[in-house]
C-alpha cells in the first residue's frame, strides 16, 4: 500500500478553473483537496509552490506492442505506459485490432494479456475489421461484460483492415445500440489506392509518394462520410488523429448543425509539416510516415484554432514506434513502409508550450483537451480527468517555468526516433502519480511494470441522452390510407 | 427542306445579354441576327412583336421510353420530345444505362435504336454500372466514335446498378484521360438500403417511407464524396438532380475553392415540397416517388440560390413517366414504387415564373440555366444553346404576359400525371423551332417523328484545359537519395 | 442566521457531470458535497430524491426597475429578483445606462441605489454611451474599485444611446487594458433608423413594423462589425441576445478562426416567432415589442444548435417588463413603443423543458447554459454556477416530473404580460436557495427585500491569459532602414 | 477616318467561348465577325494565326492625374491611357473624388476636362464624400444626364474623404433609385487611425506599419458593412480592390444567399504579397504601399478562387503613379506616405500568366474578367467588352508564346516603379486597337492624344431587374388593428 501523499500550495488546474489548493492522496485515490490540509500521520509531502498540478494527461490513441509482420513495434505496454507516465501521462486507451474474420472475443482476449505488463492504467478501444453475426454478438460481449464503450472503424487499408460502407453503417447502428462511440480513421481507402499505384508508376517510390498518395481531400472525404452516415443514424461520432483544415472544418460544420462529432488531434499534427517527407535522409523521411500523414504548413494552425473554438476535442499521439529496421521494409516502395511515429511522452510538453505558452489555451483548456475531454467522451469521468475528492489520484506536478530539449536520447521510450527531436519546450512534468504512485519523480522514471489496471469502461456516457430523447421524438408515424 | 422564316421585332435573349433583332432561320440554322433583316423570297414571317425569343431549351437528364421489369414509361423518345417542344426544349440528354455485366456498347446500341423516333434533337450520357476491361475500352470508343461525353454513376440503387468507389474511382480517372464529365447521381446506396429496412420494420410501408429512408444527409454525403474523389483525381464533376440545400452547399464550398464542380436542379424540386408524400391518396403520393425525394420546404429556397449565385448551373426534370399501374407495385412497399415523375414540358414555364416573374432571375440568367449552360458544360455550344449566325435554329418564342394552367389534362407527355398540376404561370412559349421546323406554333403541336437526330459531343469541353495545365504543373517529382 | 440545510439524495448536475450527493449547505456557503452526509445539529433537511439539485441559474441580461420618461418598468428589484427566485435563478446582471454626457459614476451610484431592495445577489454591467475622458477615467474606476469587469454598447438607438465606431473603438481598447469584457447590442442603428422612416412612410405604423425594420441583416452586420473590432485590437466579445441565425454564424466563424467571442441567447428567441408581431390585438403585438425582435421560424433553431455546439454560451432574458399603458405610447407609431419583455422567472423551465426534453442538451450542459458559463466568462466562477464545498448556496432543486403552465396569472413578475402565456412545460424548481435561504418552497416565495448582495467581480477573467500572451507574441517590430 | 481591318485567322475568344474567325473592323466598329471574310477595297490585313483575338481590357479602376497637395500622379489621362493600349486595355474606368462640401457637379467638370486628353475611352465613377440635398440632386443629374452610372464610397480615410454609415446608408437608397451601382472602398477608417497611431506609437514609423494599421480583419469588417446595408435596402453592390480571403469570403457568403454582390480584385494583390513593406530601401516598400495593402501569401490563393468561382468579377489596378519623391513625404511616418502603384499596363499579361498558363482560367474566364464583366456589371456590354458585328472595335491580339519581362525600364507608363519588376509572363499583346485604331502594334505605341471617348452608361444595367421585382414582391402590409 502507497503511503499517503500531500501536495501542497500547488495551483490546482481542472478543466473547469485554477485555484490554489492542497491535494491528499491516499490509497490510490485523491482523499481531499483543500487550502491548509493536514498531513495525516507517516505521510509524504511533496511541496507543489510555483506549479501547477493537473490530471494526469489521458492519451485516447496508442498502439503499444503493434504486431507487425512477425514482429511487433519497439515499445511494449510497459515500455511505452513508463515513457508516457515520465511526460505527465496516466492512462492510455489503446486498441485491439482482429484480423478480418478473426473473432472479436479473440484478439480482445490476446491484447488484454499483452497489456497486463502496463506500468499505467489502460483501456481499449475495439476495431471492427469485418462484419458478421458474430462480431454484432461480439460487440454486445464487450460492451456489457468487458467494459469496452468504444469501437474503431478503419476508413483506409484497402485489402487489409478497411472497412465498408455497408460495415460502417451496421457496426455504428450497433454502437448506438449499445451505447458504445463509433470512432473512425477517416480516410479514403480506395482512393489511396489508387493514388499509391499511380505514384509507383510515375516513379515516385520513396517516402515523399506517402502524402501525396493521402491528399487532405482523402481525409476529408471520409470525415464527411462518416459524419453524414452517423448523422443519418442518430449516433455520436469520433473522428480520430484529425490531421488537416478540410478535415475539421466538417467537424465544425457538423456541429454548427447541433450534431455530436468530436475530434481528436495529435500533438504531432500541431507542430510538425509535411517537408519531413522530402528529407534526402530516408531513415528520416521513412520515420515520419504515418496516416494521415504531416500536412503543409498551415494546417496545424487550423488545428490549434479547432482546439480553441471546442469543435476540436482531445488531443493523442497515434504512438507506435516501427524503428528504422522495420521503417526500411518500405526502402523501395514508400506504401510498404509500416505506418507509425511515437509521442507519448512528448504530447503534454508539446501541448503545454505551444498552446498556453503560445497564446492559444488557458491551463484549464490545456487539462480539457489533454485530459479531461477523453475522459468524458469515453466515460472514464470523473474517476480519471479531474482532480477532486473520491477520483483517482493520477496526477502531474507541472513546472511552467521549467525547459527541456525533447530527444531520443534522453526519452524513455524504446523509440530509435523522436519526431520532436531538438525542439525546446518550456513546462514540464517533474512529478507523475498514478494511483497515487509516484512513478516520475524529478527526472527519476520509478514505473512499476504490471501495476496499471485495466478500466472497465461503462456505455452510455451523457452524449448518448440527447439522442435517446431525439429519436424518440423522431418516431415515423404512418399515413392511414 | 423547312422554308426560311424570319422572326421579326423579337427581344433575343442570350446568356450574355438581351438586344431587339430579328432572327432569319434558313436550313435548319440561324443564317443571321440583327436590325430590319430582308425576309429572303419565299420565307415565312413570324411576329415577334412583344415577346423575348430564346435558344431553345436543353434538359439534360430526361429517360424516355425506360425500360422496367418487361414494360416501359409512357413516354416514349417521340411522345417526349414532342411534349418537350411544346414547352419550349428543344433538346433532350437522355441515359443509356447497361445492366451489370452488359457490354456497354450493346445498351448504347438499343438505346440509340429505341431513340430514332425523336422528334427533337437528343444525346446520351451513358451510366457506368459496374467495372472491367471491358467498360475501360467502351468508354474509349464511345467517347472518340460515338460522340458520348459524358457518363453517368449511380451512387444508389444497392443491388442493381449502384456504383461502389472502386468503380467510381476507375471511372472518373477513365473520364478524365478522354476528355469526358463524370456526372453523379448522388445518393448513399447503403444508407437507403438500411433505412428502407428499418422505416419498413417500424410499420412504414406507404410512400412517405420515401422520403425517410433518402434524408437530405444521405444525399449530401454522396454529393461530398463524388466531389472529393473528382478533386483528388483532378476531374471536373457534374452532380444531377441536386435537391437539397446541403447537397448545394457541397457544391458551393467545392467551387469556392476553385473546384470545377457543377450542379444540375430540378424545375420539380424548385416548386414541390415533401408534403406530397403524406397525402392520404395513394396515387399522389406514388406519383412523386423519385429520387432524390422532394423535400422539406425551405430546400428549393436554397436551390434558386444557387441557380442565381451560379453555384448551380443547370435544370432539367429526370422526366419519367412511370403511370399509376407501374407505380401501385409499391402499394404494400414503398421501396418497390418505381421511381419517377414528369416534366419535361413544363420546365421552362415554372423556371420562368418561378424565377424572372419571381425576382430571382434576369431573362439572360433563364436562359443561362434552362439552355446554354447545359449546351456549355456538354460542348454542344454554340450549335445549341445561343442564338447567332451559325447556331442551329432551335428557338422558342416567349410571350411574358401569356398565362397558363399547368395540368395532366392539357398536357402532350403521356404521362398519367402532373406534378405541377393546377399551377398557374405566367409566360409561355408560344412557338417552338427545331432546327428552323416550327413543331409548335399558338397551341398546334407539330412535331415529326423522327425528325430529331442525335448530337455527337466532342469531348474536352473548355472546362478540361485548365484541369490538363493543373496536372502538368503539379507532376510530383522525386526525391533524390 | 440560517439554519444549515442538508439536501439529501439528490442528483447533483454541475457543467461537467452528474452525480448522486448530499449537500450541506451552512452560513450561506456549500459546506460539503459528498455520499451520506451527516446533518450537522440543528440542520434542517430536505429530501432531494428524485430530483436534480444545480446551480442556482443566473441571467446576465435584465433590466429591473429601468426609468423611462418619468415612469420605470413594473418590475423593480425587488419584486424582479423575487420572480427569478420563484424561477429558480438566484443572481442577476443589470444594467447601468448612463444618459449622453452623464458621468458613469453618476449613473453607477443611482443604478446602486435602486439595487439595494434586491431578494438575490446582483452585479452591473456598464453601458458606453458616448465617449470622453471622464468616461476613460471611470472605467478604471469602476473596474479597479466598484468590481465592474463588463462594459455594454449599443450600436442601435441612434439619437439616443448609440456608441459610433468612435467611441466603440475606444471603448474596446480601454476594456482590454483593464481586463473587462467588452458586450454588445449589435443592430446598425443608422439602417434601423432609415428602415423605421420607409415603414412609416409605407402607412405601416403598428407593431407589425418592428421587425420590418429590424430584419436580421441589420442584427448580423452590428455583430460582425463589433466581432471584426474585437479581433483587430485582441479583446474578447461578447454579444447579448443573438436572435438570428445570421448572428449565429457570425460568431460561429469567428470562433473556430479561434477567435474569443461569447453568445448569449434569450430564452424568448429560442422558442417565440415573429408571427405575434402580426396579431390582430395591439397590446399582444405590442407586449412582444423588443429589440432584436422575435424572428422567423427557423432561426430559434439555429439558436439551439449554438448553444448545442457551443458557439452560443449564455441564456438571459432582457427582463424589461413595461406595461400595456406604457407599450400604448407608440399606439400609432411603433417606434415610440418602449422595448421590453419579461421572463426571468420563465427562463430555466423553458430551457429545461425544450433543451433537456427536447433532445437538444444534457442536464450537464443545461447547467453551463443557464448558469455556469455566465460565471465563468463574468468571472463570478466558482462562487457561483457551481454545486462544490466553498461555494455560495445559490441552489435550484428540480423536479423533472412536475408540469406546470406559464402564465401572467400565475407569474411573480409583476409585468402585465406573460410571453410564454399558456406553455406547459416539463420540469420545475420546486426549491431555491439565495446564499443558503431558502427563498422559494414548493410554490412558497420567501423572498427578502434587500438580503441581495451586490456581486464585486474581478477583471482578467481567464479568457484574457491568452489574449495578453498572443499580444505579447504578436508584437510589432520595426524595419531597419 | 480609320481605314478598314481584316484581322485574318486569330481564335477569336469571347467570355463564352473561343472560335476561329475573321474579324472585319470598319469605322471603328466590328462590322463582321466569321469565316473567311471579304477584305473591303482598301481595307488593311493584319494576320492572327496563331494568336488569340480578344475584347479590348476594361480596367474599372484607374486613377488618372489625381490631384495630390498641389502635385499630381506622374500618369495623366493621356499617358495612363496610353500604356494601358500599349498592355491591351482599351477602356479605364476613372474616379471623380469630389472634397468634401465640394458641389459634385464641379468635381465631375473638373475631371471631365482633365480627361479630353486620354487616348482611350473612359468612364467615371463619381465618389460620394459627403452628403446633403445637393449630393442628392447631383446624383440624378449625374445618371440622368452625364451617363454615370456607379457611385463609389470610401469607408477608409477619416477625417478626409471617408463615408459615415448615415451617408453610406442615404446614397445607397438613392443609387437604388436611380439605378445606379453603389460600390465601396472597404476599410473601417476608425480601425485605421487607432491602429496608425498605435503604430507609432510603438515606434513603427517606416512602411512596415502601413500593413499592420490594415490587417485583413479591416477589410472583411467595411465589406461586410457595405454587403449588408446593401442587402437591406435591396441594391446590388460592387466591393473594389477586394484584396484578403476574409473579404473574398463575406462576398462568396452573400452570393450564396443569392445576394447581387460583385467582387473587384487588382492584378497586383493577385501576385504580390506583403514581404515588399519590410524591404529595407524605403523607396521599394513605399512604392508598395497602397490601400488595401499587399496580404500575406495565401489571400492571392484564395482571390484566384473567387475569379474560377465567380465570385469575383472584374480585374482592376488602381492604377495611381505617385512618385518616389510624392512618396517621400512619409518618410517618417507611414500614415504620410501617398497610397498608389501602377498596373494599368501589366494587367493583362500578369492575368493571363498566372490565370490561364497557370491552369486557374479558360481563355474565356480570362475574358470575362479583364473585360466583359466590367463592360456588363457597368453597362457598356456588348459595345466593350465583347467581339461581335455592331460592338465598338476595341479589341487585343494576343500571342500566347510570346514572353517578356516587365520593367520600369520598358514600360510605356510615366510612373517611376513597376511593382511586377524582372516578372517574366508568356502572353503578350502585339496588337491594340481602339476603336478601329491601331494603337499598338508589334511594340510600336499610336496612341492618339484626345482620341479617346467619354462612354455615357445608362442605368438600370440587367442586375436590377431581379431587384426591383423582390421590391414588388416583398412591399409590405400593415395589419388592420
Amino acid at each position: 500500500m502507497t503511503k499517503p501523499l500531500l501536495i501542497q500550495g500547488a495551483t490546482v488546474v481542472n478543466a473547469d478553473r485554477e485555484f490554489k489548493a492542497d491535494v491528499l492522496c491516499v490509497d490510490g485515490q485523491i482523499a481531499a483537496v483543500g487550502p491548509d490540509l493536514e498531513a495525516p500521520a507517516g505521510a509524504d509531502k511533496l511541496d507543489g509552490s510555483g506549479r501547477y498540478l493537473m490530471p494526469g494527461g489521458i492519451d485516447p490513441h496508442t498502439h503499444m506492442q503493434l504486431p507487425f509482420m512477425g514482429t511487433v513495434t519497439r515499445d511494449d505496454f510497459f515500455s511505452g505506459t513508463a515513457a508516457a507516465l515520465a511526460g505527465g501521462t496516466t492512462s492510455i486507451i489503446d486498441f485491439v485490432i482482429p484480423d478480418p474474420q478473426e473473432p472479436l472475443m479473440d484478439a480482445y482476449r490476446k491484447w488484454r494479456g499483452w497489456a497486463e505488463k502496463a506500468a499505467s492504467d489502460y483501456a481499449f478501444h475495439v476495431a471492427i475489421t469485418w462484419w458478421g453475426d458474430s462480431v454484432h454478438r461480439d460487440m454486445g460481449t464487450l460492451v456489457n461484460e468487458e467494459g469496452v464503450n468504444s469501437f474503431k472503424h478503419f476508413m483506409a487499408y484497402k485489402n487489409a483492415i478497411m472497412c465498408d460502407d455497408e460495415t460502417l453503417v451496421n457496426s455504428f447502428r450497433r454502437s448506438l445500440e449499445l451505447g458504445a462511440m463509433p470512432t473512425v480513421h477517416a480516410e479514403n481507402g480506395e482512393l489511396v489506392f489508387l493514388l499509391q499505384a499511380e505514384m509507383k508508376a510515375k516513379g515516385i517510390l520513396g517516402p515523399e509518394g506517402h502524402p501525396l498518395s493521402r491528399p487532405p481531400a482523402v481525409e476529408a472525404e471520409a470525415a464527411q462520410r462518416a459524419i453524414a452516415i452517423a448523422d443519418v443514424l442518430n449516433v455520436p461520432i469520433y473522428i480520430v488523429h484529425v490531421s488537416s483544415a478540410e478535415s475539421a472544418e466538417a467537424i465544425a460544420r457538423a456541429r454548427a448543425r447541433g450534431q455530436r462529432v468530436y475530434g481528436e488531434v495529435l500533438a504531432g499534427h500541431l507542430v510538425i509539416d509535411d517537408s519531413v517527407y522530402r528529407d534526402p535522409d530516408f531513415v528520416k523521411a521513412a520515420a515520419h510516415v504515418m496516416s494521415p500523414p504531416f500536412r503543409a504548413k498551415g494546417h496545424g494552425q487550423m488545428l490549434w484554432r479547432g482546439l480553441q473554438s471546442g469543435s476540436l476535442h482531445t488531443t493523442a499521439t497515434d504512438h507506435c514506434t516501427f524503428c528504422a529496421e522495420q521503417k526500411a521494409a518500405g526502402k523501395d516502395d514508400f506504401s510498404k513502409i509500416p505506418n507509425g511515429c511515437g509521442g507519448v511522452e512528448e504530447r503534454m510538453a508539446v501541448l503545454w508550450h505551444e498552446g498556453v505558452n503560445g497564446g492559444k489555451l488557458t491551463p484549464s483548456e490545456f487539462v480539457a483537451v489533454t485530459s479531461a475531454n477523453a475522459a468524458r467522451l469515453f466515460n472514464l469521468y470523473p474517476k480519471k480527468g479531474l482532480i477532486a475528492a473520491g477520483a483517482d489520484a493520477d496526477l502531474v506536478l507541472w513546472d511552467p517555468a521549467a525547459t527541456q530539449t525533447l530527444s531520443v536520447k534522453t526519452q524513455h521510450s524504446l523509440g530509435d526516433y523522436n519526431i520532436f527531436e531538438g525542439m525546446t519546450v518550456q513546462g514540464k512534468a517533474t512529478h507523475t502519480l498514478t494511483r497515487g504512485h509516484l512513478a516520475w519523480a524529478d527526472g527519476d522514471l520509478r514505473a512499476v511494470r504490471g501495476a496499471g489496471q485495466y478500466l472497465k469502461r461503462a456505455p452510455f456516457a451523457p452524449q448518448f441522452a440527447p439522442l435517446a430523447r431525439k429519436a424518440e421524438l423522431e418516431q415515423p408515424v404512418p399515413v392511414a390510407r
